[in-house]
């Protein structure tokens, strides 16, 4: 297997997985085209198992595992969805899940994990803590580790929810993907430029967490130093193996304010009556700031999960 | 045109606003089926137009009007989702709309009312104010009142949901249905009655807005007196021919607690990433208060609407 995946392996990733994931729905919005002045094709991974799109990529890792490798189970660290994810798709195929997760996690997220019979533990909320405790947990148990997001069977796991935007039929000119860690966007660069080598993709980042938007212009990989921003599934740095991806194929990286996140949010709950997480924002949030040219362009949109604590509402 | 409408006058309200109207979608919930030892199928009129399904009752009676009458418009008072349903469906046939709100309604339904280009009068909220209102707009413009419930019209379009629901080939045990004015009850309880002779229709009411549960056990109309629920669009008392209909087709009325409601209103957001008004989760309050026995029953329950103020949520 090479180091990068490639657009073969999303399709043999969507194989895999179509037994367990959703095939979820693209949704549009009459009134935010108006507001936009523009045609946007939202695809709905908040409907996702797990409520994020997390799901693809760790059902991929996890049923791609040998029969030898699955018995000593998998293990992860993971402040939220990708924990629970693996948790899930651990289950399906019968295999232990060993979550290191910070003590600081959403409870919603914590509860999640629980639900699906993980084994977890708690610890400090930094990433040394979070390295330092996973090690111990696989040294002991063996388990195979599963990235969040320098994977690459999560890699070509995310890049399917891409492909079914895609295969919907429609001409895209543009796909947004928020990125965090660069699991979503890195998939999403590759089945897209694939399947519609003419359409741009573009990432949208929130400002206060722009390792990307700055690694992408440098050149090389700046991790994020304390970033701060309410979308909190992108508060981890790019990947190596998702930097490298991203570096070949994506367009364009923008950055968005705190400001246009919650507004973006608020709006898509509003108009279309669906839950949204932060995260999921950004892209429109990039659009209302007019940090993306969409003039009379047919644009896709990745919600990428609707997990947030209903009891800290940013409205 | 008799004084009530029957399951013909359904079929054709369905022929007339399918132009108009969104088909909208029947979810279902692995989780929330967990938890109530059972199968739900959510109708989800939260997407409808407007966000509710009055649009259907007012596309119905807007679209029914003769040439004539169409011209003097159409005129209501309403606190809520027949406002809005009211202005989109005259601004879709080109006819004016004389909306008559209490200036106390919630600021996301005066904002979606006036979006759609109704004439707005605010008045004090009793209903002696919002009927003597309303008779001077009607008498000043000559448009045709269209009530939100007690019209002919407005329950056939109301039916066109059930319809829907049960066209999906499924054959439920019971169908659940919120209920305040009974227009969507009244509509419910014809569509089944015809389409599923077998099948149950029970209403599910808040404890505090317990006008229908009471006037159903009592065997006539038995108004509400300060009717007090966090479910806002099921303040209204029970109209005359909803009640003739209720009476005859309704297998029970039960009622929950408001603690309940917005239990199971949480329950849905998070399980179901939509968005849905309280007045909808009176259904699932219901189950989860095991007031409706639903031991291995197929259920459908219709989720009347999505609009309310995110700034005022009940967790």
């Amino acid at each position: 297997m090479s180091f990068l995946p490639v657009y073969n392996d999303i399709y043999t990733a969507h194989q895999t997985i179509q037994k367990y994931a959703h095939r979820t729905p693209v949704l549009t919005s009459t009134s935010i085209n108006k507001i936009v002045g523009n045609s946007l094709f939202f695809k709905c991974e908040n409907f996702q198992k797990v409520g994020a799109f997390k799901f693809r990529g760790a059902c991929n890792a996890v049923f791609s595992l040998s029969e030898e490798d699955a018995k000593k189970g998998v293990a992860t660290h993971s402040s939220g969805n990708h924990a629970a994810a693996l948790a899930l798709a651990a289950k399906m195929r019968g295999i232990a899940a060993h979550i290191v997760m910070p003590r600081t996690s959403p409870e919603i997220k914590k509860k999640a994990v629980a639900g699906y019979g993980a084994h977890i533990t708690f610890c400090e909320p930094t990433l040394e803590a979070r390295e330092s405790t996973l090690a111990k947990v696989v040294e002991e148990t063996r388990a195979t580790e599963i990235h969040p997001y320098n994977n690459f069977h999560v890699i070509a796991g995310q890049g399917t929810a891409a492909k079914e935007l895609i295969e919907g039929k429609r001409k895209f000119d543009i796909i947004i993907a928020p990125v965090g860690g660069g699991g979503l966007l890195s998939g999403t660069a590759i089945s897209t430029k694939k399947l519609l080598p003419e359409c741009k993709v573009i990432a949208a980042e929130p400002a206060g967490a722009d390792d990307a938007f700055r690694s992408f212009r440098a050149g090389k990989l700046i991790p994020s130093v304390n970033p701060k921003t309410i979308a909190d599934g992108l508060l981890t740095s790019l990947g190596e193996r998702n930097f490298a991806i991203i570096s070949e194929k994506v367009d364009d990286i923008v950055t968005v304010s705190e400001e246009k996140i919650v507004e973006a949010m608020r709006l898509i709950w509003e108009r279309m009556k669906i839950i949204i997480e932060p995260s999921s924002a950004v892209p429109l949030a990039a659009i209302l700031e007019n940090k993306i040219n969409v003039q009379n362009k047919k644009v896709g949109i990745i919600l990428s999960g609707g997990n947030l604590d209903l009891g800290k509402l940013p409205f």
